[in-house]
């Protein structure tokens, strides 16, 4: 950021009195500019044996397969954050979400949460910001094809632990790897 | 906010093409600035039958009880962020911390992680946004002098969980209650 949201002077890197890190703090107003880490918010829906995935019809990763997750929204809470995207992303109703992979990204400054859930009726369709939606069972997932390593993992993570047939909550941060 | 970070001119609430909900959008420029729930991540620190709470000396709640936490910061990760935040309110240090609590608190878009985790050695000291600290079993926590219903639900689910022996991860929405 290059100005103040409070007066519209240039705001300078400093670290405030009493702070330990650099902070946007303005020139003029002395206002001080936090920013934080943002929550992404996710549904892992299921119907039968099979999983709901969209492909992506927005950059990055444009064309490649994931859940339906996007940023959390201020005034809702994260199953309700959840729950929208899965409607914006899918067309998909959604019920009984439990929490089930927390991730951080910190080189990102990111935090996903994603909820396991049943899909209403088994019915679906396609967002805006989706080319395709689709119900897969295990060996039909484009493995090769999934956008981003915390939707792989949380994949991955739902197959085993539906054969062993509990779904502990688990919190990882997962580190870069380049795509 | 009043001012664009991009380029210093006048932000105007509209709702930008393709969005569903009102943005900040630079007048000028008409870069979109988004605003999203913090994260706030804090600890649960136990030694023997003890739990360690500090007395706010900040505002909002000077005076009076809450569990280290505070709000994460770009780069960390939830786990280090709440230990970190327990060294600066507490000068404590602690081991093996384990996701416990999240709380949604749409009203103010926060959402709160805590961690229950092993207080090293039994030592804490008073960081600067503290005006003492101590270890309370629960029979010696004041409990009329909670900080925030945040903390209270925290710490007596904690002691709940801990007479049945399992401590579940739970996520739970707080609709404000005056304090
Ligand atoms: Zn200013
Ligand atoms: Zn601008």
């Amino acid at each position: 950021m290059k100005f103040c949201t409070s007066c519209g002077h240039a705001v300078a890197l400093r670290v405030p009195e009493g702070d330990d890190r650099e902070r946007y703090v303005c020139t003029a107003c002395e206002f001080i500019h936090y920013t934080n880490p943002r929550i992404i918010v996710g549904c892992l829906p299921v119907y039968e044996d099979k999983v709901l995935l969209c492909k992506r019809a927005i950059e990055p990763r444009y064309g490649l397969w994931t859940l339906p997750a996007g940023f959390m929204e201020n005034g809702e809470t994260t199953m309700a954050g959840a729950a929208r995207e899965t409607w914006e992303e899918a067309r998909a109703r959604v019920s009984n979400l439990e929490l089930y992979r927390i991730f951080d990204l910190p080189y990102i400054s990111q935090v996903y949460m994603f909820y396991r859930c049943d899909l209403d009726d088994g019915k679906y369709g396609v967002g805006p910001e989706s080319l395709e939606s689709g119900l897969y069972r295990e060996d039909q997932i484009p493995w090769d094809e999934i956008a981003f390593p915390v939707v792989r993992e949380t994949l991955q993570d739902y197959f085993r632990d539906r054969r062993a047939g509990s779904y502990p909550i688990q919190v990882m941060p997962l580190e870069y790897r380049p795509h």
